[in-house]
């Protein structure tokens, strides 16, 4: 494939926190702009829930600690390794050698990256979800590996995440070498049960194929629903790697900081690939992982409380509205329907943000199929959410098809 | 070629910053430990040369700016942009547009990884120079591309680089799409004159070869030489990508702090490629660009100072011991040779860990052929270097080869 067709493929117009860069043509505007505080769904809001207590502080010290902390290893500063091995493994329930099983990188995209590049050739086969998060697919198709989607049923699950366990299974029997998932779900919010994954982890040492379990929202359940790390497992995959990190629960992505953990031979395949691409996770910043894994007391409970009021507060919002949304079980992700419009699901989305001054992001950025549906990261202040659910419905509702309309305003 | 094939060929035991992970198998000792403060010359010293002034402050400002700093758009922050292409355009002496044709990124490693994933597709042929850093050879090799090495002969320069420009121009004969090289030269100190600038250019032009341009070391010249920026050619090459940064010079290192300008489809190819790779340059870091470039009056003068006079002490010492070293015209980079000895090259520099605590790259870094051949970062505490490279000329007649140390000796 020529570098012009690579990048022809790959797009970044409708990628979360991009929407300051479009440009949009003629839109077919009806009625005035809604008033109201902007809200970016995009992503979540640190100044609504800022970043973990003493932060900040860590940095500070990391950056006078000079050049120990400045040049560490590619892997990151073994110190750092050892403390979070440690309180990874307590969280996760499996034992993390931090020599020989844990990296650091920038941010959870970079431990991603990293991962798929360390496991994907040319023409390697590659099992991934829909829906799910958008750049598993697109790093797929930037390392040229063959693209095996698996359809998650989330909207009819009882429980667990829906996955179509089956439809896995041929993709190994088709020559799948790796599976890559996030859990809990993005952009849905569903949560693997035990038995799914002990269904996943046996299918993958039955066929030898290597899973990338993305837990970044492990610690965000609600509902005092349990949440089973892949790696904790009895029965777990032969070639395995956690991707993890405090960006999303714990609001610190301005540091851009990430860890995977798991098998070493992987671990050191992503060393040699960091060592060319940003060398480490940057230096000062690795210092505030520090504070995570061992918040004040409470602080964790807290963040989940606020953010399940924010969740039940938009579920009832969108569902009186009759826009099809299922119930989170962990994260901060809700994905919503549009109802039939009058204008196409891009357009709306454009309009959104012109007329109402929401972002929220398509979802076709998480699978073509769902054309209809949009993302949005509830992680954001509880009462300006509200009021732009409430405009995303009045804007619903002004761009219904007109039809639809006329019945709606005369009931 | 399989993941696995691939990644056999990268390796890490060598680069720089990684000698705390090498495991040692019997070395023949011969004698006790030298005493002396340890000096890692892998890389520079930020507690010698602290970082620019205000870094820390400013940081601390876009953490407090919260959300806006913490996520920006791929590309880095725009009010940030716009400040670094007006000071980038005053140093290169060409006009910069922020929002087209710049991007900040994850150090300037990350720079050169964008630069390379976005220009050279499996089977490209790649023109680039030896000796020159040492990712450049693993980031083509990690795409795939074919490798078309360049010899600059250093050695034997009058003036300018010494780059073999006829091997150069075969190689574009023979197809090369892009020509990638650092200027000054890692890891000689070598600087490129304006003719042979202008030769490069015109040669990339006529053969519609892309160049990328790593000018990290650019504001660090000695004894009044003059440094051209390819970007500030009047005919410069049409598709070019300048790569800079302030973690050099600057000492920023422990922030990954980067920078690309040039070519606005090779830098939307780079933004695409850094949406699934780290997503952006860490958030808050990016502050610290603000102090970059407009450090106070005499900032610059006194650090190159200071450098160069450090530079002249190790150079003596060096050349006094009968070690061949090429004056670096720019950048903190020295270039030894060692001498016949008793020893492999790289049993040696794991004797000068061992025994001299003197930590240097072994020249195999940089090019097959330099077996004989270290590179020491020279930006260090000024005395502590000078103690560290009388032990380096001290280990050095230790272990020559046995006839030439007894005639040594007797002298």
């Amino acid at each position: 494939m020529k570098i012009e067709e690579k990048f022809e493929k790959m797009g970044v117009d409708h990628a979360p926190g991009q929407e300051v860069r479009r440009r949009d043509a003629d839109l077919p505007l009806r009625g005035e702009a809604l008033p109201g505080a902007p809200v970016d769904f995009s992503h979540g809001d640190v100044d609504a829930h800022p970043p973990i207590p003493g932060a900040l502080q860590t940095f500070i010290h990391g950056f006078y600690e000079g050049g120990k902390q400045a040049y560490t290893e590619y892997r990151g500063r073994e110190s750092i390794r050892v403390n979070l091995a440690k309180k990874l493994s307590g969280l996760t329930g499996c034992s993390i050698d931090a020599g020989e099983e844990m990296i650091l990188t920038p941010g959870t995209q970079g431990a991603l990256f990293l991962a798929v590049g360390a496991t994907v050739a040319r023409g390697d086969k590659v099992a991934y979800v829909e829906p799910d998060y958008f750049a598993n697919r697109k790093m797929v198709e930037f390392f040229e590996g063959e693209k095996l989607p698996v359809f998650m049923n989330w909207r009819k699950r009882e429980q667990g995440s829906g996955l179509d366990l089956e439809a896995l299974e041929k993709t190994f029997q088709d020559g799948a070498r790796l599976f890559l998932f996030s859990n809990p779900n993005n952009p849905t919010g569903a949560v693997c049960s035990r038995e799914e994954m002990e269904k996943i982890a046996s299918l993958s040492r039955t066929y030898g194929v290597t899973v990338i379990a993305d837990e970044l929202y492990a610690r965000q359940m609600y509902d005092g629903a349990e949440f089973v790390h892949f790696s904790g497992l009895a029965d777990k995959p032969d070639h395995l790697l956690t991707i993890i990190g405090p960006s999303k629960t714990e609001s610190m992505s301005g540091f851009r900081l990430g860890v995977a953990f798991g098998t070493p031979a992987l671990i050191r395949r992503m060393e040699k690939l960091q060592a060319i691409m940003t060398l480490r996770c940057s230096g000062y910043n690795q210092a505030a992982f520090a504070d995570w894994l061992s918040e004040p007391e409470g602080w964790l409970d807290a963040r989940v409380a606020v953010h399940r009021a924010i969740r039940d507060g938009l579920l009832e919002i969108f569902r009186r509205a009759g826009m099809e949304a299922a119930t989170p079980r962990g994260g901060s992700y809700l994905f919503v329907r549009l109802p039939k419009l009058a204008v196409e699901p891009e357009q709306f989305i454009s309009l959104l943000r012109i007329q109402a001054r929401v972002i929220v992001t398509p979802g076709t950025e998480f699978g073509p199929q769902f054309t209809d549906w949009f993302r949005i990261n509830f992680s954001q202040d509880h009462d300006k959410a509200m009021d732009a659910a409430a405009r995303i419905v009045l804007l619903k509702d002004r761009y219904r098809k007109e039809k639809e309309r006329d019945v709606s305003e005369s009931e």
